[in-house]
């Protein structure tokens, strides 16, 4: 081969919009399937096509002449997964790891084959099945649930009632329903691993994520006073997931650390995961470099920490936040810390909205998580607001 | 200003490119005037406009909605950069300021005036005037220059004679013609400084370049052993050079640090500048996002380096090299060092043309100078081939 070969990407989001820098440097030309004109990733990548990513066609023209398709989420059905591959597109990560990060029902199954550390689980379907698994728990629909949406917390016999209609609506539609233990943890890890085709895997520095109502607010890498072996443990059952799931590009595995220092695996993601932003400014490769490296099975990167600390802040929209205000807060933002890195995606400010993250690094960890807040604060004019 | 403002930049070469990445990760939009389609920078901004940067409707449609004007290279005519500003739109650098990195005769006039130490100079128009001025000497076209193209150097009376043509198509074109002192020096080194329309300014670290026929091939941050009060002059130079002349962006200083250990300014650039790639993987803060940040009067990033040294490498074609076959280096030098940081341009390789750089940086200057050689000669396929 003598030039770059073409890296099909499904999905315009930000995930695709940072994989745009690394292909950027690299030479890797990418040609984008977006949802729609102007979405995040659209806004960086000349070569894009707009379709749906459940439409084989859209998906057959964005891979026309690839040599690779990859994903900036986990949406595509595994039946057009598995007819691009019959085409001859390497589909990475393929439709039988994919359907792990997918199916959370799946997901379990596999992990406890393996004798992987999971919560206590089990497929629910009724009301007594859940009863019979145990108070309290955590229902999720084993497909389709993001950010905190298809989860059900299930605490008291009284949450049994607000638990019916979603029971209810899964026998009717057929989803499954997994009811889980609620575990009681310290805090959330999360052990990233970068694999290649060829097998090659490289693992991050484990980090600490903070998440409010589902969704990711912070993370400190790496993880701090967090047992050596209980990193390397976690490094570990992540590159066991990769090896024997086969996973190609990135693995995110979060974790729970548990209050008597277990770790047990929560969720799966096979793409770049917002709990490795940080690498983008902390790390020698970022996770984007690294998962467009893998896809392609070059060589990786060192996924080595560059600092002490790294600290990534989301900044979301706040209750009270007005479409479009984010660039008011690049001056201040920027003046008062002329070492923040700043990670924007082209997005307009929304409630609740992910619409960018800022890193901070250095040796005092106290100083990083200082200036990361209140720079993303800042960014979501939120600062001297309690609604945050 | 609620969202970000559109920056348009003229010119569709790696510079253009490089800016593309930090402009996405700023949320900045950028619309290109690209030479041809598909050129480096068209590959990875959205954007474009295809069309001739010395058309001042292509200027003006490619400027239209725009808040700021930049460059990738210092060839659009004077009076179309001050139409521009008639129409409102901020030219940065502006059209007073980007005259002295068009013409060496204006710029050592001006830094003459100013006291900035330069070699010996003067206007020539013939022979005599040659000979006036005194050998060993080298003559510039004023205008145009660039790479080591109108340059040529009378070392003796007998080169005269190689000089004779030149004179005689400038007397008849009008050119002007500049003699120089050709200056006893040790090196050449670097003074890259930012400044923004309100007057911040940063200094990156003074850096050693190395130049092959008038190309940059290889650059060390910092300088080794560069004396540190000579450091500090060189800063102050760019600084007041760039107060001096109002240059909003990037300047790069082009000096010789003299065998009796002086400093002398050669050339100017006002635009990021390869003796600036380091800054990409080896500062706070790239050139590239310094530029953008400083031509929006957005305050300005850290121009810390991040490590003790880091090395930039050009990857120029080879003599005997085919067209296209750059890809397969990847490979070898990914294997070979997992903290290279390889940056591309899209363009096929070819015999002298600058196709990307290598960055690599850590604690030991030997051990940086010996990955980023080594895997800029694979790149280039020159490994085991004298020619280089």
């Amino acid at each position: 081969m003598s030039s770059a070969p073409l890296v099909a990407v499904v999905g315009g989001g930000q995930l695709a919009r940072m994989m745009a820098e690394p292909a950027a440097a690299l030479g890797i030309p990418l040609r984008l399937l977006a949802e729609a004109e102007g979405v995040s990733a659209a806004q960086v990548i000349v070569d894009q096509l707009v379709g749906d990513h459940t439409d084989l066609a859209d998906l057959r023209a964005v891979t026309a002449g690839a040599a690779v398709v990859t994903f900036d989420h986990e949406h595509v059905p595994t039946d057009h997964l598995r007819a691009l591959a019959a085409d001859g597109v390497a589909v990475r990560p393929g439709p039988d790891a994919l359907v792990h990060a997918q199916d959370k029902g799946v997901m379990r199954e596999r992990l406890g084959a393996l004798g992987v550390p999971c919560p206590r689980n089990a497929i629910v379907a009724t009301r007594a099945d859940v009863e019979a698994f145990g108070l309290p728990c955590v229902l999720k629909t084993t497909r389709g649930g993001y950010d905190g949406k298809g989860v059900w917390f299930v605490r008291s016999a009284d949450d049994l009632e607000t638990v019916a209609e979603p029971l209810r609506v899964a026998a009717e539609t057929g989803v499954r329903l997994l009811a889980e233990e609620l575990v009681d943890f310290r805090r959330e890890l999360s052990a990233l691993v970068v694999r290649s085709p060829s097998g090659q895997a490289a693992a991050y520095p484990v980090v600490a994520s903070t998440q409010v109502d589902g969704v990711c607010r912070e993370v400190v890498a790496p993880a701090p006073d967090l047992d050596p072996d209980l990193a390397t443990q976690a490094q570990q059952v992540a590159l066991t997931i990769a090896g024997e799931l086969d996973v190609t590009g990135v693995l995110a595995v979060e974790l729970f650390e548990t209050d008597d220092g277990r770790i047990l695996v929560n969720e799966l993601a096979m793409r770049p995961h917002n709990t490795g932003h940080w690498t983008q400014d902390g790390a020698v490769t970022s996770q984007f470099e690294n998962h467009l490296r893998a896809v392609l099975d070059l060589p990786l990167g060192s996924p080595a920490a560059r600092e002490p600390w790294t600290v990534m802040v989301n900044i979301l929209g706040g209750p009270s936040d007005q479409v479009g205000r984010l660039y008011d807060g690049y001056p201040h933002a920027m003046a008062r810390d002329p070492h923040l890195r700043v990670h924007l995606y082209g997005k307009d400010l929304r409630p609740g909205r992910k619409v960018g993250h800022v890193n901070a690094y250095g040796d005092d960890l106290d100083d990083c998580l200082e200036r990361a807040r209140h720079a993303a604060a800042w960014f979501r004019g939120d600062l001297g607001n309690e609604s945050e």
